[in-house]
């Protein structure tokens, strides 16, 4: 199958991009630490948009052509791409939101360069200097606004959902926005562009014209999440965990729509938060919804944390069946309580500093086989490091179906191997199977190879 | 059925909504001339919004307690309005986009008073009286934007109409705002509203921040077509001529969707125009367009057209099946054609002043059983004055399908009764067949009874 | 002496300026009413900016073949300016603030078009009618803006005064924006230049971005009383008096700067409307001011007041010598209760409904010889009529100074004659021989050659 | 004597000013390196603007109990600031422009905290380091515009200087703003006011309403020269040689007005720059102006650079004597050559880039007896070597004079002494003499101690 391609020059209309010498040579330089390798991979994912697909590998096979790169020009940079999607454009042109999107990867590629290149001048090893390099990426990129009240409804959920529950999120979504709230997701398909969908029609009828919708991505991810056009908040941060963190630290309340492993993932990872004893008293709205056809998925999902976690942790979120206005509701209220609280404790608005979260959830976790093998699932432990193990479970089986080198690493040494007590990996192995008979894992279209093996 | 009803105090948040005294008093007169029912009614028929509904009559029998009046304020004035529709609102607080129609039909009706009143200062038994009249309420309104480029694209088309032909009209607005292309229509819902919600979208994607979704309403069709609130700039014009006229003097193009009476209404009236000969050298992208499913529907009014008004009328449109990028890059290229004419001319972007409609077009046509009776439905007269005769005679279908006035008079007098020549009245008579057997007359679920019977 | 001259076409870059053809044809047509004249004179006076020049009758020989007229072009009109004054321009491009006023000249001659053309809609017989017809120029020049607090100061005071007055009016023009408050004047040079351009850099440092400098004017006065580019809304208004009560309706305050007989005017006209004795509540901050070197001015104004309108009218204005901060902290205090008593009666903050103005003070006064002579200045009448009388004394040796027409009728008839009981005429003589003396008639290099004579 | 204070708490209205925790921390944090002095003495200096003084150790004493130090708040931070200069504040309320000043010096110690610690990640001891460093600087500042024309005109000159003399700058500003030109300055009184005084006026004449007053300072002046609350773009570099760069790098063109040591620094800066052998072909544009009356201080400067720098100097800039519509379209034309020269090189509009600049004049010269003392003021050098040592003899006489550390060594260990070749020793103490008697040295009033002694 050939894929149309288009070449094109791409300036920086209106917005602030103003790169020193320094800064391109660095992004220039393929030699070096691999900067203009996720440079380029981001970019190209971003142009992606609009193609269904949801293999990182894939989509870099598709366009091995790609090539970008940085133009000094008088008033400005220019972006030089050869051989992009060339359904980032129409007639010829491209589309504004990706543009902005490809430069939002070019400002965010460059912050994080120490990092990416090892000399970062903060401090990695401890839970305060991650924080800081977060809020420091957040603020980099524009999205922490002071002086505003807490609106920010995060939405996870999975990129592959049936048509109904991509209605209903976009219904959520809608009503959200009517309320002025606005979104923020991972910004790929499925529950993460319903919801804004849904929000940008509200906004317009609200005359909201600063309404926010705002994706958080990383390099491992983007590819096969690229992030909607109507994102106009873009910022990648450089791995899973520090994206988890910036959505819980940006966010005001999170809504969880149906998902697969990724979510799970995500539940796993707020719910392991919250159960940290020093954040018993933070308020923190977390509802569970879809439409009366999904139903059956949060019982299982409720199920599986009941049986993992305890009620303690089911106390934490309220799963609401089918009332998009009900979602909208009890989100505001949510929100209030957590405006109240930050009030209370002088706690920015914008983000949330008193959350506190255990340098386990901050740690990158690199799904080897071994790593994989060596998880901790055993219930002698507190429940908030059992929801960190979780959650690395998890986060594994999302990078063997979809990241690149996931599936490389799959490819190469067979299954993921996981290991456990016996009442964790049944309700593990219930959960994942149903996710698998329900087209949760992967695309509809495509036939779903697992890529664990359940060892219990 | 009882309908729930909010009391409220609406202030012009940030708008100029700056009244004299004198014009207060005016509106407020219950008294004189009908102003304040006008407003009253008008008001009226933008709350309802979102409750789908299309027999003016009805609306105004719901909710007859709905009282609006006017309160003098330091700081500006207010609007009290008692036993308003419940869902122009948001838990308690009014939708901005319906807060700004109220406000949009205060300015008109304002406007409009002199005219009400019989008193105006414009000449309208004249062709130039009546045009001018038209640019000043379009001007007074603020949607006459000199110092950019024709981009103002009219969609026509039924307010009853298929699933598959809105999700049609949507995907044609969406190709139309991927390419800055904004939308006018007569802000009812179908394919009214259809296309402004695919522009909604894409220009959110295009960071078009300025999108135009212009609404034209009269007070007689305004309660069976309540402008949507995704209509950023709602006009009232004081009857479905100047309704029209504004239409094809704002437009840069047309597009027409599906739909019945009152489509045919619009197409006789556009058709009229253009073969004015005056209008021969004019150019003015006209294009029919729907689903694959609508090709027949399409078909049947083509064949109407030629049997009617001949091939030279045929000309003026083109035909596009299930192909909306395909009906973008023609519209776009067709506004580029009046761009250069425009330009050429030295007429005024904004406004086309050098199209000539004949006054037969612009004469208010009152749709009494006489009127209907007694139209020239007779092929020895030029093209345009058929055309003339045949708009009025669907008009007044229009008015007998959904306005007060006209289902009163049916209910009084008893079907029209429309003579005419046998080879105009037989593809007549089919054509409105076809539109009840398509339920293009009225809202599906509700029973159509005809309110016309041709007599050849 | 040679007046360098420019030709140039002037396009309203941004601004709203979409003219019907029906007006277009109004106000080229030179045979009708003359609204040609006006419209050439008043563009002329403008154009005329930083020329200072008092004489309106020399300004219109020194600029015989000055031209405008209007060109219909695609994205709106353009004009075409012929022998313009060359300091309108710099290195050949207009200055900006020119260029918005000659539209304002444009916009407001229109609006006033069927004033001049004698068939207004509005009943100038009536005070009502009079009101109602300054408050739709005014809001037509969109300078009535709801949704602020009052912030506007009036600045009234001589064309002609000394550099050290001239550089007070700036102080206290810089204290009054830096407290944020805005500027109107009647928009010549001195008294009415100095405090926008202190409230200029004022407001600069107080990054008041929205500062109004309002310039209000009228055909007769505006040749000598060219605006300041500054003024960012100029309004024409059609004659004195409606330029008068746009002044007392519009401000919210009025500080009088040293002046000569037309500053006398504007005393006596306020002077005149706060006496009648339904305004006896209505607050309104009325200072006057000026440098130590100015006290005897202000001791002779005072002394002036007492003789003829007594001590009633003393209190209601305060004198502040040599403090513009005092002056700006007692407006500030002022138009605070003025906030108070609008809020209090529910009137606008944006118009002052309220004040009571005699239709005495609305009629206007055209000085022929015959009307001088018959002026009532006697004291057998209530003292705010007797104000009215004065006033029109005043107005008419303005008119014979600097106005083109009472120029001409100097020259024709000789000296108005003003007659009157002993125990005014002897204080108005005195007053008006000390601004002969002060050279407050006439710009200093010229000689001043009175154009009236006292008769007792 | 006493001087009013005052305290308050400061909220950035509006501005981005999020700090992350570890900021706060850093500049609370008294004990470590000085951050905590640099922010509070910047921050005085700031809020000290309006009453002259150009002593920077006096300025010091007078408030020693000013405190400044930083709340977090829900809504972003707030500034708690305790017995600041009453000056800074209208009945209580503090100037705007002051405010922002504020926040500006918090984001410029902030951004150079870690060189100011020496753990800078710039590599400051290479000509490329210097650059970068000051190009971020400015970057984060928000400076550098891209997508606009080159428009930026450097204006230099004294603190001290004549009436005459300030009005002159005055009306160059004026004439530079008419041609939409904008300002940049040292940011004190003098000839670093006037100008943009002037551009603000010609700027409202001509509704620019986003003219740009910059004003660069670094820790060590800012207590002398007080930025103007005009300035609209504040900026503190770490000191004197990056905020010399900073000027040259970012201007398109400087004009030098009338003044002291200091601007004899600057002269011979950019004249350093200019004659190295790699910038014979940039286009510069560099006029010195002033009134009338002060020809012969420009005779005496080119004198001077004929004398020391030779002919080859002296044809870098052009002297214009009384006539600001001159400068002002010079410059213009200039700015054109420097706009044209860019694009063909590709260089950006909005840096630079392309200028050489030798580290000579990039090393920080520390002004110590010892150094003074040991400077090379010889001729058997390059011209732009000399040109360095020149004007690091200067700066060193400008710290003695005004700067805080300069005077306390002076008061300690007297004189400076500096040495040289005889035929750039008499031309220099000429120079200085001169400056000496037309009190140029210090603000007049005072007496001027001189703080060097020539020794040749």
């Amino acid at each position: 199958m050939q894929h149309d391609v288009v070449d094109a020059q791409i300036s920086p209309e209106g917005q602030l991009e103003i790169l020193a010498k320094s800064e391109v040579a660095k992004l220039l330089d393929t030699s070096q630490g691999g900067l203009y390798n996720v440079f380029r991979n981001c970019s190209l994912a971003v142009l992606n948009c609009g193609n269904v697909i949801d293999d990182g590998k894939e989509l870099l096979e598709r366009y091995r052509s790609f090539d970008i790169s940085i133009i000094q020009r008088e008033r400005g940079i220019k972006l030089d791409v050869k051989g992009a999607p060339a359904r980032a454009f129409v007639d010829g042109k491209m589309i504004k939101g990706i543009h902005e999107h490809l430069f939002a990867v070019l400002r965010d590629v460059i912050y994080m360069s120490d990092e990416i290149s090892g000399s970062s001048k903060f401090n990695l090893t401890t839970t305060e200097g991650v924080t800081d390099f977060v809020f420091h990426m957040l603020r980099n990129a524009d999205v922490l606004h002071p002086m505003t009240n807490p609106n920010l409804v995060v939405c996870w959920g999975g990129h592959s959902i049936s048509r109904d529950e991509y209605d209903y999120s976009k219904d959520v979504g809608y009503e959200l926005g009517l309320r002025s709230l606005d979104i923020c997701t991972g910004c790929g398909p499925g529950a993460m562009k319903g919801p804004m969908k849904g929000a940008a029609i509200s906004h317009s009828k609200q005359r909201v014209t600063t309404g926010r919708y705002i994706g958080l991505s990383e390099p491992g991810i983007i590819a096969a999440e690229s992030p909607n056009p109507i994102v106009n908040s873009l910022v990648i941060l450089p791995d899973i965990e520090k994206r988890l963190e910036a959505f819980v630290r940006l966010g005001h309340g999170i809504v969880v729509f149906p998902g697969g492993a990724g979510t799970a993932e995500e539940i796993l990872y707020i719910l392991g938060i919250l159960l940290h004893p020093q954040n018993a008293g933070v308020p923190f709205p977390l509802i569970f919804t879809g439409p009366a056809g999904s139903a059956e998925y949060f019982k299982q999902i409720d199920h599986f944390i009941g049986a993992t976690l305890g009620e303690e942790a089911q106390q934490r979120y309220k799963i609401i069946v089918d009332d998009p206005v009900q979602v909208a509701r009890e989100m505001q209220a949510g929100i209030k309580q957590v405006r109240e609280f930050r009030k209370e404790k002088s706690d920015a608005y914008y983000f949330n500093w008193l959350l506190r979260i255990d340098h386990e959830f901050q740690m990158p976790f690199v799904p080897t086989h071994d790593n994989m093998r060596n998880l901790h699932l055993h219930k002698n432990q507190p429940n908030h490091k059992l929801a960190a193990n979780l959650r690395r479970a998890f986060s594994g089986i999302v990078a063997g179906n979809v990241k690149e080198q996931g599936i490389r690493a799959i490819e190469q040494h067979g299954c993921f191997e996981i290991h456990g007590d016996k009442d964790i990996m049944n309700p593990m192995d219930g959960l994942l199977a149903s996710f698998v008979a329900q087209h949760r894992m992967k695309l509809p279209g495509t036939q779903y190879h697992p890529c664990y093996r359940i060892v219990s």
